[in-house]
């Protein structure tokens, strides 16, 4: 089990682009701990969604809360400097989108942000072995990314499971996040597997009140 | 001097992307005729802004006035696609971004919107030549697209009347658009040269009382 | 009016693929020219068509007819070589998909084959103004390459005689080959603007007797 | 060992491309359970081979056959739905070909065909971890792809064996298939180790009596 | 007739790179005006040569002549910053090599350096009538870039001239430099067509006495 | 502890680029055992530097030395063949760099030359297992390449050990280089860890007197 204070991130890509702000405030006002800002250039992942600027205004507009920046995107230095300035607290990136891992994560820390790295539903945790004094954040896809409405890919419990171990085998402090297919229905299964960072968009924004499905996931977690 | 209604066209760029949906009420309020939306896939132009689920968003806020999408993203194919489903209204790309400008050009038509190409400073309009029958709109930067804070390029003027003389000698109804440092200082000056839709954002969204500049603008049109 | 003699090029691409050794010679049988081959590699066009060893084959079948090449491929450089060693007559290619034209060229001519550039149907001739000398044909699309079932684009006929006008004026002797939408319908109309050599797939290889349409395309040229 | 019936494959790369249909045909009466499909694009490996029209061709033809699409291609995607359209029975992938291989594995069945990863020479099984499950079949390379003439690295023998353990634990009926350099004189050897597919171009087509040849290679399996 | 002072610019490439510094200090010792700096990246051309550190070595071993940094690379706009930080007096790229032509140039311009485009022997003048006024220098090559032991193409003589009209028509001072095969032989017939700048490598670094060749060729511009 | 001679492997990189000739002859005369040659193409690495015309002029000058040539560039094949004939002793690359590694070692022993990989700080050695029976060296990067001044990276100690069991137990003899933040201060660690073969850039050419600072570093080796 993961010794973190267990974190629900809903991603904004399901809320209402027309008034982000808003939809910020609510979900925070309603208990989630951090949001996840999933970014896609069209070119790492076949869909466009929101950039730098989007993040800076969700800053400039009041959030005070982590903002957790998943970049689905290739390549990653030039975005990592903007979303540091954007006012970025986290930012994760696949270690097939960058060549050169370890500088990227350095310039992530350098900015003063937390790094991580994201590994999709086939690449193996070996990707990690040689970074992991580096990394702030795991973040396990449990869906392919760059599309909506898939289900969480069962293997991905076993996954967990193993980067657990690494996490736990290295006495560091990372936090172990899943993304894809999570809600309050198999969210206990995923934090007994070891994660302790839940990213949730339709399960949370799809739904009318918020507290009530935020305090059902936490619920779970108990 | 061109034969159509003259359109401000505020770019969403400068507009607070916490609340896209409130700005843009209040600028078409305030007399806008068009909303520009700007998207960079930090490929073809080095940052990366809003995709195809901010402007459904928009159209699902209830935002019923056109929506003239300037593509800043190579290739072009799969997100015209996508803006078309998003609700756009006009889909301008350039002409350097995809290889198959014409089928590009009749993907957007085949779509159901209106298609433009889009002139970089250095640019000529000689690749207008043999696709001005597929054109709707032509869009002249008279910045360099994907910064701000840019003055307007003095020799535009000069492609403006050029293009103008094109499209009229043509006798199609094409919309000639200019999209850089356009402000109530120049905008007559860009308008007697030929264009007819202006594209501002600072100049605009940086005000606080949008309908005074516009109005402003718009006299400068009379 | 062109000078050349004028020349039918069934399309291999419309020819069936299990028999294609026979399907050539029946073609041939029948009246045509050339064989007109067309190499598509899923990333200059959306398609992945025939390659070298296919051109090959086709020779050590028998089949001594001109074999014209049409590249639509990027890069162009390593293809030419294998094209030509494999027994290609003609290799044509996009001027965009090369960086160095002059030198593709001069690749095409150095390995003993005639050389030529492909027009898109967007793009200007002025691309052939300082290459006109080292070319021996000009091939416009009349539809947009990589894609079946198009329709002759009617602005063709117009770029048809211009490129008519630079051959005639240069006094070299340039083929000027037209592909897309060319049938027994309009191919008097396509010769007339100045075309001599007239590639036609489906048009030839869609019909139970390729005699009848050979000399029925052929009839309109008198 | 492998539980599987054995399988003899010959490449069509190796038979005439003038007769394809023919080739197939008696290759198939000389006793060979599927056709081998080899498809390169000029970017992932530097040749260009026959894409999805030469298989549909050969479905038209009449062969109903099990036909192993082996893609050398970057990206695969898209082809992979060309190829599900073209009749196109196992579609396998190199997994560095594709930036996410889950979802292309899942596009392929999703399709209705059997999904498969191609490992080259220098590729560790390390790949297969996280997606054994969702693989009807692996296919090791023995040679590196993209050329011809080349021999049978000694080193695959001991791939084969840890693939085919990994297979075994994982109690899934995969396929196991070897291409490059393997004949009559090896088979036997490549069995032993646990492949149950086995590949052979010029070692079949290269001869006159294709029935001899594929009995002397299942000779070697009894 | 060009009204600039005439330029003899030794290319770097044929110098002993060995002794770079010896080379340069020899070359505008006798007589020549500006060292040539050929840059390959083996991206833009097949070739790599010599980057931003050599420049700056020769800068510090006391060289102060102009170095004119001809980029045969692509992308350009980093290494731009980093030439002209390594004391590059004139930078020149090709337009096909940048996306956005005129924010390079001024990039250069912003770095305190003279900007130039270079036209490879197929492209046309046609992309400088949009930027001339951005420009300090014209680069025509008279051969294709990355490669070595090239003569003069002919048509190039064609093309000064049409350029040097460009230039003066402008009234704007802007250097017209011709690159490939030039020669004491040819060097009066390219200064009659309009040019002011020659750069020639093997013509003078391959020869023993540099001031006879230098001198040799600037008699043939009196 | 490693079985091979130790060698010190000066970085051209720090020489003066302007006497490369004398620097070479210089340092070797100081002691040095090889000349270690850092190829950047600013497509792998964010810098561009030497290619194959410098490497032959050192052997033009005279330098009969060992010359290590270390591929920071992508693709890497054709760049192989260059440096091969220009006079390279070794060649080595980055895996992620080639997309067909165990062809491109094959390549490089084919030229003559001596072969060899490169893994970056977060790569693991798991990429060597099929491959290391074509290895005569490893390179370990103990800073990220591309960039000057960086600080060795402590976990590369680990690496170096597990890679030193890896050539152990294989049986074979393979260099064991390591290149980035080496110097007289931590040699000792890097030998006792398994290494053999140490690159030094400004550590030693920084330096007035290069024997004293190749002498300490011996001194720490014995």
């Amino acid at each position: 089990m993961a010794k973190q204070t267990p974190w629900i991130a809903p991603s904004i890509l399901a809320a209402d682009f027309a008034r982000l702000g808003e939809e910020c405030e609510a979900v925070l006002a309603a208990g989630a701990d951090v949001i996840h800002f999933d970014v896609m250039d069209n070119h790492y992942v076949p869909n466009l969604t929101i950039g730098p600027m989007v993040c800076q205004a969700l800053r400039k507009h009041g959030i005070t809360a982590p903002i957790d920046v998943h970049l689905m995107v290739s390549p990653v230095d030039d975005l990592i400097g903007m979303f540091a300035d954007a006012g970025a607290s986290m930012i994760t990136f696949h270690p097939e989108a960058s060549r050169h891992v370890d500088r990227s994560l350095q310039l992530i820390r350098d900015a003063g942000c937390q790094a991580g790295l994201v590994l999709n539903p086939a690449t193996s945790p070996d990707c990690l072995d040689y970074v992991l004094d580096k990394l702030d954040m795991i973040l396990l896809m449990s869906v392919n990314p760059g599309f909506g409405g898939q289900k969480f890919i069962p293997g991905t419990l076993r996954k967990i499971e193993r980067v657990r171990r690494l996490i736990d085998d290295s006495g560091r402090d990372v936090r172990l996040e899943v993304d894809g297919g999570v809600s309050e229905k198999n969210i206990g299964e995923v934090a007994a597997a070891g994660a302790d960072t839940f990213v949730a968009g339709s399960a949370i924004f799809g739904k009318d009140d918020y507290r009530a499905v935020i305090d059902a996931m936490r619920a779970q977690l108990a």
